[in-house]
């Protein structure tokens, strides 16, 4: 019998306790490494968003660790955005016409917590908390970890070594000091920055504004966003920009010109945040970037996973699903190739590296889409259209969002293809006023069809796919 | 009156050297610091490819310091691609269909000396060598250069330091490791690298082939090209996959491979290649990689310019002509703010990134032009109707190629838009049969022009420029 392989794994979030779950499900020895104390322990501050929104191809993800079932109790639907308008109103824009369409608002911490328990009831998984990564010899798959608490430095040697390490991977960042391999790498941020905030619940636990909705307050230049949480409150989250324009959070840097904002921008929020100025004052600041890089694997002995191979903006909500697909991905290539880890790390970026690239890029359109085109009138007659669309004819159209976020068959690549298209043809059929309200819904919706496939076979052509 | 400010340019390159007399002579005192021996005095083996494309924009840098002139001599106009197939046969495919247009062939080190020697005669500048930036303060706009020859390091300060240092800028290195602000960064390897070759003059000091044409073998994975020299040699580049496929810089690594692969690709280069294993064994393979980043200034103390701003693949011949036409744009945009570096800085930025990005995604869609397209039959009917038009109508229809080379009147970003449209165009009124023999050219071209206001219109739409 071969000797059990063993796999050292960095980070004990998300990704990486699915990761280890996953991995010792196939019979791998399993070291799981994590920088912070034990969430269950001590309550960690994290610095990451408090909490996120779970959907289908995250889903994929915990299904594949037959973990369906343990998720669904932390999870709190969200029908659609409720658009918060500048006059004070709002009105709900679902997410889909099919009913059974949501996504949900988890806690990290819960689902994190969930994840841990399973890799402590799994056999073959060791943790190690407090460690922090501070070095990893890439061709020998040795790394070196500090205990955080004691001082003391140990190495570490596996088979293989997985980084689910996020978006500051140290993984990442031995590959990229490696002078041996070329390594394609980039960080782009956005002119924006973000701040969290809350509504608090109410005096019984109950929620101050609607439960199941994904809160937006769309003001072109800027955004807030809210999202419920179990206990009756609300994370809030305040997206600004670091410094260009009148409001920034450059100039926010008094209770005067904080409160004046957010009477002015938000009213119908204000009243419901109770702690703003000191929220304001104590939270942190934090950027939003993209991070890309390539390749995620070396010498068939290190890969990287989820965030640490590819950061993204939060605003598809696709950032924790993407990492749970990858390793659902990844499960695939390992199938394919068994015991060639080189192999099948080529196959699994192979496949998956156009699909988070785009949803990369999806995710960064979706900012300037949900700050400002949600607010605007052409975008609300698409939407209702295309929720007509899906409501009337189910099987047969889907929504760039509902492809991108519930169609977990389709690739992210082939999702943004297809939803960049379609939503050219249907903005330019409303545009051009070739979609009137004489014609029946079918009638409307062949149109957009037909215009998509002919916008589809264009690019097609340029692509070289029909010429060559 | 106020007193001289003093700039500090870092690199004594093409740009570095330009931008010195341009800065120069609008009155600024500058020390001009470079890494090398002075060129002039020692052959200076830079590692960078020999000869280069000199067009219209590169022009208009020269133009703004006053030695539209001074290049002529050095220039060996190129007309067109000089296509060698598969076959062995060959045909010219013209870069223009009007007469005056073409690009050249000149050599790095004859130009960069024509400006050193400009540079000696400009009051005010005072040039360093041998100066190796090892550290940029930049809140303070204070550089630390070693001297490669008596290893002494000597702390310079100025007013404004400016980043001429090419792909591998110490200053843009200065700003990514400075933890005060966000700094976006990339760098985006091909899967190909590249090796330089040659072809020696005649036994006449003649040329061995076609000398007004820039020569392309487009085998679709990898390609060879070469460009004339003026002592009737020619640089040939091989660009080749690191490893991937059946040829690669991996399996070309003796004797019997290369000349195997030579007599199979590129049987008529071949035997004007005495010197190929030689060449081949001895020349360094380098690496292609495109470098975006923002910003590229701080607090009204540092600028990045040229290379060290946007580093980009030479598959359109125009890194050079993008730095020189830098320095234009920079020029202008300090006379909007004149006195204040900060504001001419934000400006530069803000009008100029978008094209310099523009140029850098062109640069690699026409590395798989050439490898690929050009040896296609849609693209060469492509090109023989846009020689066509040109010649016909030659103030109406500019071609992709000719937007980006010769109408140095447009942005970049503007002839990446309009270019690529017209090529989906005509691409798919060539490919759906819409453009046919017994139309007249007048109404080829109207059905081009229409078919692309249709689809910029399109993107417009989407893009929002006319709906909100």
């Amino acid at each position: 019998m071969k000797k059990q392989e063993h796999i050292l794994i960095i980070g004990a979030g998300l990704c990486g306790s699915l990761l280890a779950l996953r991995m010792a499900q196939r019979g791998y020895k399993i070291s799981l490494m994590e920088k912070r104390p034990d969430l269950r322990k001590e309550s960690v501050d994290s610095g990451r968003s408090i909490n996120l929104a779970f959907s289908n191809r995250g889903m994929k993800g915990l299904r594949l660790a037959g973990l369906e079932n343990k998720v669904a109790p932390l999870c709190i639907p969200m029908k659609g955005r409720l658009i918060h308008s500048e006059n004070g109103g709002q009105f709900m824009s679902p997410y889909s016409g099919r009913d059974r369409e949501h996504i949900n608002s988890i806690s990290r911490e819960d689902l994190n917590i969930m994840l841990l328990d399973e890799c402590d009831k799994m056999r073959g998984i060791t943790m190690y908390f407090n460690q922090k990564c501070t070095d990893v010899a890439i061709e020998t798959a040795t790394a070196s970890f500090q205990d955080y608490l004691t001082g003391e430095i140990k190495v570490y040697e596996a088979d293989v070594i997985m980084g689910a390490d996020g978006v500051g991977s140290s993984l990442r960042k031995s590959m990229l000091d490696d002078r041996k391999f070329l390594f394609s790498y980039g960080q782009d941020f956005l002119t924006h920055g973000y701040k969290e905030l809350s509504f608090p619940p109410d005096k019984n636990g109950g929620y101050l504004t609607e439960k199941n909705a994904l809160h937006i307050w769309p003001r072109g230049k800027d955004m807030m966003i809210a999202l419920p949480n179990l206990d009756g409150s609300f994370t809030v989250t305040l997206f600004l920009s670091w410094e260009e324009g009148t409001y920034s959070f450059k100039t926010l840097d008094n209770k005067k010109a904080i409160l004046d904002y957010f009477q002015k921008e938000f009213p119908d929020a204000l009243p419901l945040m109770p702690n703003l100025i000191e929220e304001f004052n104590d939270n942190p600041t934090s950027p939003l970037g993209t991070i890309k890089c390539s390749p995620w694997h070396a010498y068939g002995k290190v890969l990287l996973l989820g965030d640490a191979a590819h950061g993204i903006v939060p605003f598809y909500g696709q950032g924790m699903n993407a990492a749970f697909e990858d390793i659902v991905v990844l499960d695939k290539a390992m199938n394919k190739f068994p015991g060639d880890w080189n192999a099948a790390f080529r196959a699994f970026q192979a496949e998956r590296k156009e699909d988070t690239d785009a949803i990369a890029d999806l995710a960064v359109d979706n900012f300037h889409e949900m700050k400002a085109h949600t607010a605007s009138a052409i975008f609300q007659e698409k939407r209702k259209l295309e929720i007509a669309f899906e409501k009337e004819f189910p099987n047969e159209y889907f929504s760039k969002y509902a492809l991108v976020t519930f169609r977990e068959d389709l690739r992210y690549s082939e999702a943004m293809r297809r939803g960049r298209v379609q939503d050219k043809a249907i903005l330019n059929l409303i545009y051009d006023k070739k979609i009137t309200k004489g014609q029946s819904l079918r009638q409307q919706l062949d149109l957009v069809m037909a215009e998509t496939r002919k916008m589809l076979h264009d690019d097609a052509v340029v692509r070289g796919m029909e010429t060559e």
